[in-house]
């Protein structure tokens, strides 16, 4: 799959795709961003940077603080103005995966203890509202109107999004299009807000606004997809990592669509036993992954993924080659090739 | 306890301390803050209306709103940016109902079944988060950067005191001032707020919009203290209200506080039972109320109350004589006098 990066990029890093060019671009910023979080999530009461901290310093890619440093390099912004907005994005994104591991009753979560497995899910539903009231609060202190109604909107179109993907779990008819809807607020939403700053910050023309939201949004599609292939993946399984998470909850993600409206009967009953009535037997997830197999929807799902992951590459022909735009390229690319 | 009415009011309203001066005062304004509410709380995904609808129209009394009307009213304010701020704030309070609710485990609210008892935890939490992006959308259409610093400062000051009071609940040794602390937290700071922003809308100088907000800290935790007094109160027990519910969680307020400080060995170890251990005997809250009737406790919360109730009285002195002025005293007796 090395083929398709086609562009120059130094000879260790063009081996296998990650987020390194774009980490080694920006990382005086991002040092900053790690700072303005731990500065930013104190509270006198302790619990509050305890749990936070422990979501927070898990090992995290900083995958969408990134896009607003890296759109932001590509942009030529000199201010610092980016590292506060960064950081907001990612207390917008810790707070919505405290929630979730409240709604998903998740255990683990980058292979360790979710915060409410440890504290229970009281505290973690209360410090994602305080993560997310102080994403806010940061935001007004940069004091750009405009910035605040991108970040507002994006939450509220992630919040529609958890809701209605909550509305597809266990219902094996949810159709391709509902899926794409879900992935598009519940994911893409931020990615495509994160990337977007850049441009904005720097006060750039809408057009250029416009492309980095679109190179977001196509990214983030496309990064979902992959999650949600890489969930079934019998290579991820013999790397150690956890697989089998969407199959236990019921939720309905692509390869599983694609597997069932091409299955037959006795494939379709055993989808409706296992996602709908999670009804579900020791050796399920092995015919699981069989099926998935048989019908080629993993494959299928990475069909989809590079077209997306094509589209945000074209989002970023507006701008001139330079080392920026090679690193956010190199994110898509890592996006699509991350251990599969 | 009608001596402390000591404005003139028109018969019918003087004899029992409502909300119905201030309601009938800004009765057109609150329709459209209603048609604001439902109208902003619409989504293509239909369970987020349907969920936030069943605890929207659970028949609240609206008095965070009322409040941002009324002080909007005092302050002469002529335009219509009242409306969309006083939804934003019954937004804010929304959410935190649908949180609270999670956090408790409750089943009941206003005597209706709570939106987790009846959808599950999971949709709660995400359309609370919702509720909340809305009202911070709502504010940013609304442009005022001053505003958009009181509410997400309220918020996460609310955050911060839920968690405060989540690491209070069971813990006897839990002192005044922590309660005090926890009160003002999670419920006067967005009376404060919601208070506020009469006078920020307005334009008027700091002094009164800093008067305002003591009117909103006080009022709300006199309203506090009644609150966590008539969850103990034989008197609400006879009029069929449902009692007890901070006893069989564990919640540690200031009825308990004095009762336990003012106790033998054997009524502390009572309470540490009880609350601590959370081990309920069916007869424990009898138990419970005739300790507190023993040791005053409900008087003496109710003394703390007027205190309060008196400061939020004298902040308003800055203010003329009128009929504003006027209801918004009478939401103080209400707050105090109610169903007690």
């Amino acid at each position: 799959m090395a083929t398709i990066i086609d562009f120059k990029t130094s000879g260790e890093l063009a081996k296998k795709p990650s987020l390194d060019l774009l980490m080694k671009l920006v990382t005086q910023d991002l040092d900053k961003v790690n700072a303005t979080i731990l500065e930013h999530m104190q509270s006198p009461v302790h619990l509050i940077p305890q749990l936070a901290g422990h979501l927070i310093a898990a090992g995290g890619k900083r995958l969408r603080p990134l896009l607003t440093l890296g759109t932001a390099a590509l942009c030529q912004y000199s201010g610092d103005r980016h590292i506060k907005l960064a950081a907001c994005v990612e207390f917008i994104h810790t707070a919505t995966l405290l929630h979730d591991d409240v709604v998903d009753a998740s255990e683990l979560r980058r292979g360790k203890l979710t915060a409410n497995s440890v504290w229970g899910n009281q505290p973690s539903v209360l410090v994602g509202d305080f993560l997310f009231s102080r994403a806010f609060q940061l935001m007004v202190s940069d004091g750009s109107l405009h910035v605040l109604k991108l970040l507002s909107n994006a939450s509220a179109v992630i919040a529609e999004g958890e809701v209605h993907q909550l509305l597809t779990t266990n219902d094996t008819t949810t159709s391709e299009s509902d899926y794409l809807e879900v992935i598009q607020s519940k994911t893409a939403e931020l990615f495509s807000a994160a990337a977007r700053i850049g441009a904005v910050v720097a006060d750039r023309p809408k057009i250029e606004e416009e492309a980095l939201a679109a190179y977001g949004t196509n990214l983030g599609i496309a990064f979902q997809l992959v999650d949600d292939a890489l969930d079934y993946s019998a290579r991820q399984a013999e790397l150690g990592k956890t697989i089998g998470d969407d199959f236990s909850e019921g939720k309905i993600t692509l390869p599983v669509i694609l597997a069932f409206r091409r299955g037959n009967e006795e494939e379709k009953n055993f989808w409706k036993r296992c996602l709908e009535e999670l009804e579900q037997r020791p050796d399920d997830l092995d015919r699981a992954q069989s099926l998935i197999k048989q019908h080629c929807t993993l494959e299928d799902t990475m069909t989809r993924a590079r077209h997306y992951a094509a589209l945000a590459r074209d989002s970023l022909d507006l701008f001139s080659d330079c080392e920026a735009k090679q690193a956010l390229t190199s994110v898509i690319d890592f996006c699509i090739e991350r251990e599969f």
